[in-house]
C-alpha cells in the first residue's frame, strides 16, 4: 500500500510549529528564563498541553510510568501491530532555548496530523513520544524516559537524587506514577518498527553549508578523561628555565597535542575539547607543580576514538618524559558510538530531496534519546539548521521556514517508511 | 690602614650560626610551624634576642621607629662617620624556614664580632641591621623597614592594613614606636658607605654548580601581567574543529611562547612563569570562551625585560589572529632591575677566593632589602647555597659548613672594604 501525500503547506506548518514552541516555551518554573525540569509542575503542564495537541491531531494520548506522553495513531482499518516511533523530549536545561527537544515532539504531532488528514491508510501505526528526561538537569541520571521505552531502564536510577535530595522514585510517586510499573513502558521488539527523531542541530555546520536539513550518520561516542600532570612547584624568580619542571607548560603542550590529534581525524568529524584546567598552587609567582585538565573526545566511530585516546596518551607521555614530568589519565565517562540505520538515512534523504533540498549527512556531537532507542529498533535522526549554532541558551533559534520543511520531510519519511513496510 | 684578619674557624662559626638560627626559629606565633610577622609579640621577642646577641658581640643596640634593630660597632679610636651597613630581615612568611632572612643578620653579628675581637681598628664603623618587614606577610605594604633606613619610606604605607584591618600606623604605636619619627630612620648619604647582605639563594643554582657561595650581580626587575584571551564558548560535541575559536587552545600556545622567549634569553638569566590560569565557563563539555593567565617575567636588565614583554605581546597577537581570538595584556606590577655594585662584587669575589672557594656570579630572582638600600649607597649581596633550592618552606636548609664560610667571607669582605676606605 502506498501513501503518496499531497504536497504540504510548509510555510503554514512552520508558523504553526513556531506558535506551538512559543506556547510550550512559556511553561517555566522561572519567569525570567526557561527552566522545565523532569517531574515538576511545569513538566505536568507541558505534558498536558502536548497530550491535548496529540488528541487534536487525531491521536489518542496516554502517559507511561516515567511520565512519557504517548500519542498513538492507528490507521483506519490497519492492524497497528507494528509502529513507527517518533520522539523527542520536553524537559529543558536551566536557562534553555525553546527548540532543543520540543521541536521534535511538535514536528511529530504536525506530521502525524498531516498523515491522518490525508486519509492515508498506512500498514503501520504511529506513536509520538514526548520524553521527560533527556537533559538530565534534575537528577543524577539521564535518558531514563527513553530507556524505559527501550526496555533498558536501570533500576538503580530510582535512587538518583536531585539537588534537594529527592529521589527519582519519590519524585515519580509525587507525579502520580508507580515505579513498579516501569517495566511495562518497554515496547516489544516486534511492535517497534523504527525510531525517528527531529532535533535542532545545536551546532553551526548546516548553517555554514547553507542547508536547512541534515541527516545524522551516527551519534558520536564520547570519552571523558582527567589528566593530571605533576612537576615541581618552585619560586618564579629563583629557578632557572632549564632547571624547571613546570607542570603548566607541559600541560599546554599536551592541550595542543589533543587539538592536533582531533584535527588530524577531520574525516571522522572527531572533536576534542579541553574545557577545564586547574594549576596548583595557582600563584602568580610560583611555578605550577601540578595541573589537572579534562579531555572530552567524541568520534563517529569507536575504533578511531580508541586509537585517538592511545595517541593522546602517547603524546602526553613523550612530552612528560622530555620535561621530566609525570602524567596520568583517568577515564571517567565512556559511551560508545551509535550509528544511525543506513536504510532509514536513505529514506530521509529521499524525503528531503522530494522537497527540493539537498540534505547534509553529519554526525551528532551531542547525545539524544535516539541513542537509547537504537538499542530497541533501527533509529535515525533529522537535524534542523539553527542560528549561529547556538543551543542551551535563550538565543537558540530555528526559522519557521526550516521547521516547516522539517515537518514536511518527516511526513514524507513516514509515508516512504510505511510504503516499505507494506 | 689595613685590616688583615686572622684565619677564622669556619666550622665553629657555622655551628654557632646554626644554633642561633635554631633559637630564632623557635620564636613563632604558631607552635606547629614558623610564623613571625612584623610588629607582633614574636617580632618583639626575636628583636630582643638579636639585640642581646649584638651586645654580646661588642656592639651597642638600638631600635628605630620601624622596629629595625641596629647593632653599632665603632672602631677603637675611629671616627665612625662612615659606616658599612650589613643587613637582612627577621620577619618570615607563614610556615617559613629558619634561614631566609635571619641568616644574614646572624652572619653580620658573627662577622662583626670576629672583627671586634681581632682588635683591628678600621677606618669605618659597622652597623648590623635586622629589618622587620621584608616578606610583606602581614600588611599590604612591604620593605618598609629598609625603605625607612634608605630615606624612601612612603607615608601612604602607614594606612596599609593587615588581615584584621589593623593599620601599620596603629601596629607601630602598639609596638611602642612613633610613626612621626620615621623620618629620623634615614641614614645620611655621607654616613652610608655601602650595604652588604648575606642571604640563602632560595634557588637551586649554587647546589647544581657545587658552589657554597655566590655573588649577586643584580636583583632582577619584575613585570607581572594578566593576559585575557577571548574566543567563543561552544558545545564540545557540535562545533567542528575548524570552526572553533577555543580560548584555551590559544592560551596554551601563548604559554609555550612565553616559555620559549625566556629560554631564548638564558644569557640574561631571564625567567618567565605562568602560574595561574582560569578557563571560563570551565565545564568538561564546553569549549572555553575566555581564559585568563598571568605572566611573571624577571630579568637582570630592564632593557631585555621590556624587549621580552614586546615579544610576548607580539607572539600572543599573532596566535590570536591566526585563531580568530582576542588577547589583551594588563601590567599590574613592575619593578626595575637593581644592579649590584661592581666594585663590591669584586671585593666579595676576592674575599671568597681567599677562603679557597670559587664563587658563582648570578642574579637574584627574588626581591631583597638590598634593592631598596641600593638607592641609598652602593649595595651587594652574597648568596649561600641551600638544599634542593627550597625556600619559604620548613624544609629550607643551609649547611653549617656553608654558613661558616659565609661568615668568614663576610668578615674578609669587611676587612677589604675597610682597607679600600682607609
Amino acid at each position: 500500500m502506498t501513501a503518496r501525500l499531497p504536497a504540504l503547506n510548509q510555510a503554514g506548518l512552520g508558523v504553526r510549529a513556531q506558535a506551538m514552541l512559543a506556547e510550550l516555551g512559556a511553561i517555566s518554573s522561572d519567569p525570567q528564563r526557561l527552566v522545565r525540569l523532569f517531574l515538576t509542575p511545569e513538566h505536568r503542564r507541558a505534558a498536558d498541553l502536548v497530550a491535548r495537541w496529540m488528541r487534536e491531531a487525531g491521536m489518542s494520548a496516554s502517559e507511561d510510568a516515567l511520565g512519557t506522553v504517548r500519542g498513538r495513531w492507528t490507521p483506519p482499518g490497519g492492524s497497528g501491530t507494528r509502529r513507527l516511533l517518533i520522539g523527542s523530549h520536553i524537559d529543558t536545561v536551566v536557562d534553555a532555548g525553546k527548540y532543543d527537544g520540543p521541536l521534535g515532539v511538535v514536528a511529530g504531532i504536525l506530521a502525524v496530523e498531516a498523515i491522518a488528514k490525508s486519509g492515508a491508510s498506512l500498514p503501520i501505526g504511529l506513536d509520538v513520544l514526548a520524553f521527560g528526561d533527556e537533559e538530565g538537569s534534575r537528577f543524577t541520571a539521564t535518558l531514563t524516559s527513553s530507556s524505559a521505552c527501550a526496555g533498558v531502564f536501570d533500576p538503580t536510577a530510582l535512587a538518583a537524587t536531585d539537588s534537594e535530595g529527592v529521589t527519582l522514585a519519590d519524585a515519580l510517586r509525587a507525579y502520580g506514577k508507580d515505579p513498579a510499573a516501569i517495566g511495562q513502558c518497554a515496547y516489544a521488539r516486534a511492535e517497534a518498527a523504527a525510531y525517528i527523531e527531529v532535533h535542532i542541530e545545536q551546532g553551526p555546520v548546516l548553517e555554514a553549508q547553507d542547508r536547512p536539513l541534515g541527516i545524522v550518520t551516527a551519534i558520536v561516542g564520547q570519552t571523558r578523561m582527567r589528566a593530571t600532570v605533576t612537576g615541581m612547584a618552585g619560586h618564579a624568580g629563583t629557578v632557572p628555565m632549564p632547571m624547571r619542571r613546570d607542570a603548566l607548560a607541559g600541560a599546554a603542550e599536551m592541550i595542543l597535542a589533543v587539538e592536533r590529534i582531533a584535527q588530524q581525524n577531520a574525516a571522522d568529524a572527531m572533536v576534542a575539547t579541553v574545557g577545564r584546567i586547574e594549576a596548583s598552587p595557582g600563584a602568580v609567582n610560583v611555578i605550577a607543580g601540578r595541573v589537572g585538565f579534562t579531555v572530552d573526545l567524541r568520534t563517529a566511530t569507536d575504533a578511531l576514538r580508541h586509537a585517538a585516546i592511545a595517541q593522546i596518551r602517547e603524546a602526553a607521555a613523550r612530552i612528560a618524559e622530555r620535561r621530566k614530568l609525570d602524567v596520568a589519565f583517568e577515564i571517567f565517562h565512556d559511551t560508545p558510538t551509535t550509528p544511525c540505520d543506513p536504510r532509514l538515512q536513505d529514506m530521509l534523504q529521499a524525503a528531503i530531496e522530494d522537497l527540493g533540498h539537498a540534505p547534509l549527512r553529519l554526525p551528532s556531537g551531542a547525545g539524544h534519546d535516539a541513542q537509547v532507542m537504537a538499542g530497541l529498533c533501527p533509529a535515525a535522526m533529522m537535524f534542523v539548521r539553527c542560528r549561529d549554532g547556538i543551543s542551551h541558551n535563550p538565543a537558540e533559534h530555528a526559522s519557521p521556514q526550516d521547521m516547516g520543511a522539517a515537518v514536511a520531510a518527516l511526513a514524507g519519511f513516514i509515508a516512504r517508511f510505511a510504503q516499505a513496510q507494506g
